[in-house]
């Protein structure tokens, strides 16, 4: 994993890139800690060379020693020394910071930098870097391409978090096939009116199952709800027959998975059933597009002209517009739950389809507005690319009645 | 809420707070935004007057909406134009705040800086803001003030997260006492060997029926991982009787909650058995000392001194030492796991004890070491500060033996 990156490192005349972190969670820090348990941590690598971790306190050295890399532990570091007399923590990091990069032999030059720091930490660091003959520079892109194609484990990772995935959305299917309508369209589950926040319940156990979490959240959006993207939808909410419910899950176990299915308990409206099969040939002809070698953008491109012959406003023809199809294809999927390659119009190769790439395709249709015609319509499923096309980790029905869902 | 934090902007000579984040979950964001679900968003808090939300794309309209923040919306701020041609998100990120700082009217002085942005997004950002004559400054302390105190609603928070802790460690001592002895000493559980990653998985469900997850993970150590206080432990490793077993769990709802207990299943060896006792006694006598208007630290004094005349090592006697008390005795927890009031000795108001502190206690007892003699125990209870003491929201059995957890 090192090699392409330091030779990055070089190409940008840097002499080393820091990551630093308050947790071994953090996207750019996880590439090189995987599932260890720690704080606050940093980790340093050398244009050439072995990569080194340096954490704050000895109650953590089993942890820190899992991860195989070199340790700068919290003694050789002099942590309790910087601690002393109160220093803020900007103050403490900074100097442990810089004891540590003379540790590893880096001398004083560009310093590439990544990791979600304290701002304010991160301020006083590169004030000290600064006065120690240290420049600084962005590095975000060469850990987003680090990131970018995934390794056997990893595809494995997002696969798990996929299944789990999967089987949240068919108990939102089960659930919904088992609700009653009551008066006014509501509908209800076992006695009592079926709500958002009940669904919301339901899918956090099934995912808690499998060994994921949200740290991102999830959309449960009824009816206009879902008309906005990315609206999460209100926990209050009743759910009604006849009405769209957009169910995002987007999981994380080591690595996230996304995926998307359109609800309507009862007979959908017209538009609705229209937009609903319209969205389920978009994704279907985005699925064949969808090969090694091609850009992301033109799969965009090619999606927008059919969602325009079948009379939707797109941001090509319409930029700007809030009804029809109004955001990008896809994104990749993995460490974040968006990572490259980009669905964007670039220049560079951050939006190149390659193989080990794990994307997400997901077009949707959405009309807001708070009668009763609002709706939403999205499907979105996560897919690993091969040699031979691409591989989808989701597999679920599409139908939008619940019924169709049955095993 | 606003007051204070402005009145401590004017004390440091800032013209304004900025708080930076990639997710509305930062916990420097999370204060001003609640649970609104916006991915990448920035505040703007002038010395006087009301704080701005600052967000990227129009598809969290609603969302940035809920938070009732005045907004600098995706079409003010020009985010289409400052990412045409393909510009990184730190060009685009720092044209946007500049735009925003100019449209709150907020002159160019020194800015505190909050939040957890990405470290490149951020380096980009302080040179432009320096060359538009800007100055910056760590908001990281005026942050942390802000979340130490807690409002009825966020202890509210905290309590429905303990109670959510609570089910689960009840949950944990039903399955150890459902176990059966095998061979070897190993536990049965329907049927199968009992593996810390089994009770991972009990816990994980428990908790999400709640509405909580773990950001942070949980700690779940037998026998002699439980020894080294930082050991999540090993999902792999199969449960012993007659060996400690340290649970920690540390879920979020929007706050988090933090509790800690240690279970023997069958009879506990007699070192184990005594530092059990002498842990519930230090934690009954932390709670007695806690009130408000002391330091947090003269609680660690207090809970030191009382091990040491029990024949354990300490922090103050043995500092470095493995075995014995080897960490503070609590923190603050909230809207992060280790927040304010701290528990180490500091000069300023940082960790005095105050009405609406939501804290924890935590006193251990451990012996690291690879042979069966090796056990943790800690005891740890997430309470709130009140005019009449400090009330537990962590409720529950301090027993070794889960047997007596029955209800």
């Amino acid at each position: 994993m090192l090699g392409p990156l330091q030779e990055e490192l070089v190409a940008d005349e840097c002499e080393a890139l820091l990551v630093l972190a308050p947790s071994a969670r953090d996207v750019d820090l996880a590439p090189f800690v995987g599932s260890a348990h720690i704080h606050s941590a940093f980790v340093i690598v050398p244009r050439q060379g072995d990569a080194w971790l340096g954490y704050m306190t000895p109650m953590e050295r089993q942890e820190a020693a899992s991860t195989g890399l070199r340790l700068l532990t919290p003694e050789a570091l002099d942590v309790a020394r910087w601690a002393r007399g109160g220093a803020g923590e900007e103050q403490v990091l900074a100097a442990v910071i810089l004891q540590g990069l003379g540790m590893t032999g880096v001398h004083p030059g560009r310093l590439a930098l990544g990791g979600h720091p304290s701002a304010g930490v991160l301020q006083e660091l590169i004030h000290r870097l600064d006065l120690a003959g240290w420049s600084t520079t962005s590095g975000r892109s060469i850990l987003r391409r680090l990131r970018k194609t995934k390794t056997r484990e990893q595809i494995d990772a997002a696969a798990r978090a996929g299944r789990g995935a999967v089987a949240a959305m068919r108990r939102v299917a089960e659930v919904l096939r088992s609700s009653v309508a009551g008066e006014r369209t509501e509908l209800h589950f076992e006695g009592e009116a079926l709500t958002v926040g009940r669904l919301r319940r339901e899918i956090a156990v099934i995912l808690a199952s499998h060994g994921l979490e949200q740290p991102e959240g999830n959309i449960v959006a009824p009816g206009s709800q879902g008309g906005v993207p990315h609206t999460a939808g209100n926990d209050d909410s009743v759910l009604l027959t006849g009405r769209s419910l957009v169910v995002d899950l987007y999981p994380r176990g080591v690595l996230f998975a996304d995926c998307t299915r359109t609800f309507c308990v009862g007979e959908p409206p017209e538009p609705l059933r229209r937009a609903h099969a319209t969205v389920e040939e978009a994704l279907h002809r985005s699925r064949k597009n969808c090969r090694v070698g091609r850009k992301a953008w033109d799969l965009q491109v090619e999606v927008c002209d059919f969602l325009a012959a079948n009379g939707y406003s797109t941001p090509l023809t319409d930029p700007g517009a809030e009804h029809g199809y109004v955001h990008g294809l896809g994104h990749g999927v993995g460490f974040e739950l968006h990572e490259l390659p980009t669905f964007r119009q670039v220049d560079g190769r951050e939006g190149d389809l390659e193989i080990g790439d794990v994307i997400t395709l997901e077009p949707g249709l959405y009309l807001p507005s708070d009668e009763g015609t609002g709706y939403g319509v999205r499907l979105e499923d996560t897919l690993v690319l091969t040699e031979d096309g691409a591989t989808v980790l989701t597999s679920m029905p599409y139908a939008l009645d619940p019924r169709a869902w049955e095993d």
